[in-house]
């Protein structure tokens, strides 16, 4: 379990100031270090090869959907979700502190972010610069020092950078949430009562196949949170499933749904079973 | 119906030489006329608008997975499919004709087409830069007369902006493919005996409903070739559900199972059956 108490370290990837460095916050508090991390790939490396306690891994975002290559690399380790937090993406426009809403011409950001602001960013007449990355946005402009420029990232990209925040939450949709899961090496949860199971299966391709695996879950009345597809990239068109569903796997009904998929499926990795974060109710 | 013989105008998203024009080249040969625009909506607009004739529209990748937006779109716009184009990416790195595998040290590309070359990156310890674009990097490298650069992108890209291939095929999986949509307006196909169907639709959030859904298929042995859950971004964690099978609308069991579908369901939008793409068996 998590332990509150002692200075932990949590890897996320991205530049400092990241979301996913937000949302570690959100959740930890001040009493862990964070360690970014170039790709996702590398966060998961860092908690297999113990250097860090902990990882925070982005699943899915409330407008764009599941983030497929988290899943991905749920497969390939063997790591366990401890806990979900879901996080409110607010979306800041940030630039020296001399800039003004007015003497901004040009606004940097990744081009998720600057889709999610498109309404702002055209109200305003600013010209648009993707790049690769919300937080590195505020780094080129500050270590540029580039004039009437401004990137979009998180509240907490302009406090590491020494930055000012021109305007706040200049989203289109303000319900802009991504669901994180924190995980770790060789834990078990136990049930609270409020938790969710992540499970990735793969199925033979025969027709009404998939209709058979849900039927498992729904006879049981087992509530699906999710049902997405990830291509196996070695093979064109074929996919493996992941599903979510409210319970604990040490639940008797849980249990006894992945005991009888276990027969129908070619492949059937269970990623693990974990609390609820606030705001999840589906 | 698509008509080859007169010179046709075709929407595309990106830059010249993106891998979208060049699957247009792939399909149509040189019969066309491609115009290139920054975003798919804006491709959904000028086909809608009447001001070219087809759109061709990414929505899915064999290693990535399915192009969400692409099905956002059709939700948004009334348009049809007319047939599926399956195009092999076969990534490039391209330079100045001064340039060899050697005197590059960077190389810029868009993340995804940089992670998907990872291996002949590493193994010529070249310094990556992600960049929001495949051949807008090469337009960049051009333009800036960026000396030890090279990107990553197309082989039309190579042509386009007069340069050079140092290196074609560098990806890790040769196996890369990306499914296209051709789409018009006001437009209906005929059945061919080997079509598919795109459908959308809601359901109630109650436990088995997605279950009973499939069940419609299933008891009429419709082959499923595509599910996927698309975010609904004004209500957090709930979807649209996208399904694609084998059939054609038009053909009994296909009709009879999307009529009774539509008793189950909140919501049913028929994207539209289109003759299948070569290699695009399941």
């Amino acid at each position: 379990m998590i332990r509150k108490e002692q200075k932990i370290k949590v890897a996320f990837q991205g530049e400092p100031g990241a979301y996913s460095e937000e949302a570690v916050y959100s959740f930890f508090r001040e009493t862990v270090n964070t360690v970014g991390y170039e790709t996702l790939e590398k966060v998961f490396e860092v908690v297999e090869k113990e250097k860090v306690n902990y990882d925070i891994v982005p699943v899915e975002n409330s407008i764009e959907g599941t983030v497929r290559q988290s899943y991905k690399l749920f497969l390939k380790f063997n790591l366990r979700p401890v806990r979900e937090v879901i996080h409110k993406i607010k979306h800041c426009l940030i630039s020296f502190p001399n800039e003004t809403l007015k003497s901004v011409k040009i606004v940097y950001s990744h081009p998720q972010a600057l889709g999610q602001c498109s309404k702002f960013l055209e109200k305003h007449k600013y010209k648009i610069i993707p790049y690769y990355n919300t937080a590195g946005s505020i780094k080129l402009i500050k270590e540029k020092k580039l004039k009437h420029c401004a990137g979009i990232a998180s509240e907490r990209s302009a406090r590491i950078y020494g930055m000012k925040i021109l305007k706040k939450g200049i989203e289109n949709n303000p319900k802009n949430y991504t669901r994180f899961l924190i995980i770790a090496k060789n834990v078990e949860t136990i049930p609270t009562g409020n938790d969710k199971t992540s499970i990735i299966f793969t199925l033979k391709h025969i027709p009404g196949i998939l209709f058979k695996a849900l039927r498992v879950f729904a006879k049981r009345n087992i509530n699906l949170t999710k049902i997405e597809s990830i291509p196996i990239p070695e093979k064109p068109w074929e996919y493996n499933f992941v599903l979510e569903f409210e319970g604990h796997m040490r639940e008797r009904r849980i249990h006894s749904a992945l005991k009888e998929l276990k027969k129908q499926v070619t492949f059937l990795k269970v990623i693990g079973s974990y609390p609820c974060g606030k705001f999840s109710k589906h």
